[in-house]
Formats: structure tokens, sequence, C-alpha cells
């Protein structure tokens, strides 16, 4: 199994999430910029969207989007995954959630000539949604006391939120420290050079 | 079961699956300015986001975002998946791709006071990312020769892209007639006062 990631972008999840499921598999730095892989493949050729995540799975199989992934590797350990008969919509729901208001919404700093008007309107937005998961990190986890994949979602764009000064309540900068505190996440951390 | 919805929004993908499915289901209808229901209620109190489709299970529980919903109607009529073994991941990553690559994309055309500038690039960028489903459709659908829920998302971005004056494919173009030809977008499109 071979996980294209950039370093740092959505893609962490993904990996924490990896690591986390104890799945054995290889890592492929992309270059989003020149669209090349660290061994100098054409990536558009992988991914013909031209952005990461994406997995390949052990019988060749490509499988794109963070989401979808993401509910891959819940599914093959269950562990990643909250419990209850309706739980497997209910984290569709989240990372739908995380994908669609708050990553989304990180489009001006990631835009190169963005106006600080247009990066100022989306910190609003993305401090005010991000807030909508303060309550829900009381017990420590988005599902409770044991971290999902939603978990590792969460925790790449609140990186993104530290990086770009967007303020955070005390429960979601408490969380961020957590997640630091796990192996899995050091470990994917130092894998992609940002230890 | 009560899908809440506000005409021609994305909560029109659920209506025209959750029809697809042959499913008892109730509307409720929701005006997106004052977050009232048609029958008075603050929508808030309903889904905290403010935001369409919520569906309230018949057991009283509540679930939101396009993506999870959908899949929750595919398990319900596995005749709306896809077939094979990575035939959910696979819906799932259509089913991202159109919400966070297409449908988010058209933010600055729902934004009031969005520049004319904002609305041309975000017009180029939906028309190539619809252009990445141009191959998909040769068979008829998304997945093949049948529908799945993914269509019905897609065929919703796809009516928002004609009303803001996006040029589509002929392939597009005709799986827009195609969707308009089923009985259950007919039927979704007339309860929306859309027909």
């Amino acid at each position: 199994m071979i996980l294209y990631f950039a370093p740092g972008a959505c893609s962490l999840a993904d990996h924490i999430a990896l690591i986390e499921a104890g799945l054995a598999f290889d890592t492929v730095e992309v270059d989003l910029k020149t669209h090349k892989t660290a061994d100098g493949e054409d990536y558009f050729t992988v991914n013909s969207k031209g952005y990461v995540p994406s997995l390949r799975l052990d019988d060749g199989q490509l499988l794109t989007e963070n989401i979808a992934i993401l509910a891959w590797i819940a599914d093959q350990a269950p562990s990643l995954a909250p419990a209850g008969e309706l739980s497997r919509y209910h984290l569709l729901e989240t990372l739908a959630y995380i994908s669609s208001e708050i990553h989304k919404s990180f489009k001006p700093f990631f835009k190169p000539g963005a106006s600080d008007e247009d990066k100022a309107e989306a910190a609003a937005v993305i401090e005010k949604r991000l807030g909508y998961f303060t309550q829900r990190l009381q017990a420590g986890y988005l599902f409770g006391k044991e971290a999902t994949v939603a978990d590792a979602y969460l925790f790449v764009v609140l990186t993104w939120a530290q990086k770009t000064h967007i303020p955070l309540s005390a429960p979601l900068s408490a969380f961020v420290e957590r997640m630091r505190g796990r192996a899995a996440v050091r470990a994917a951390l130092a894998d992609e050079g940002l230890a």
C-alpha cells in the first residue's frame, strides 16, 4: 500500500490514521507545485486530479479524496470509528463538515495573491466553524474518549489554524496537544519532516 | 422520516435519492435567510449548523451533511450504489469530489456582493472540475448504466451551473436531460416548486 502525500497537507490525516490502524504502508511525497513525486514520476499519471491524498491499495486499486480514504481506514481498523448503529454515518457527517466547512474555507490562505480582506473573512468563518467542535471535545476526542479517523483530520486543520494565527478556544488547543502526544501523530509528523 | 430542504439547494439530491429509493418520508421547507421552517420552527433547534439538508430518521436521530445522508440512502437502497467490492469507497470518493471541489466552488455565486472577477474565476474552476466527469458519463451515469445517489448530487450542481451560465460539455448537458427524464427527478422538482 502506498500513501501519496504532501508534508502537512490534508494527507497528514491519512498518514496518522494508517499508523494508528497498524497497517503496513509506504509513503511517496508529492511536490504539489511541479506535480512530480519524490522519485520523479508525473503525479497526474497516478491521480488525474493532481492533488493529495491518493492511496494505492495492495491490489493496485487507487482511492482518492480524504473522506473516502479515512472511511476505508476506519473500516479496516474499527477502533478508529465511533461505536453505535449509525456511527458510520455520523463519522461521515463529521468528516464532511471538516472537509467542506473548514478545510475548504482555508482557500484564501493557500492562494497566492489573496487579499488580506479575504483572509480575514475566511479566518472568521473558520473560527466560528471550529467553535462547533469545542463542546464535543469535552471527553477528549470528537466521539468520546477514543480517537477516530475524524480526530486525525481535525488535528490537521487545527495545525493550519495555528499557522495562520486563527485563535483557538482552550479545548481546541488542548486537543492539538493531546493529539501531539500520540505516538502515531509524532511518527507521521517525523515521517513528513515536520517534527 | 423528515427531509429538511431548501428549494434547489443541495438537499435536492437527497430528495431525489429518497424518492428513487422508494422510502417513505415527509419534507419540511427551510427558509435559509430567516432560518425558519415552513411551520415556523427555529431551524437552529433542528440543526445547530443552520443549513440543509437534515434528515430526521424514524427513530428520531438526525443526520446532517449531504455526503452522510446520501451514503445512508445508498445503504438503504443498494440499487442506488455502484456494484463491486470497493464500491462504497468509490461512491464516497465521487460524493466528496462533487462536494468539496464543485459544490463549494460555487460560493461566489451564492455570496451577496461577490465581485465579477471572483465569479469568473469560480466559473473557470467549476468548468474544469466538471470536465473530469465528461468521460465518466459515456455509459449514461457516473458509475455506468444505472443511476446512483452520486448522479443526484451531480445533477443538482449542474442545474446551478446552468443557472449561472457556466458552459457544459455535450455529455454533461445530455446527462442533465437524462436525469430530468427520470420520474424521481420530476417528482422532487415538482415537490420543491421547481417543475
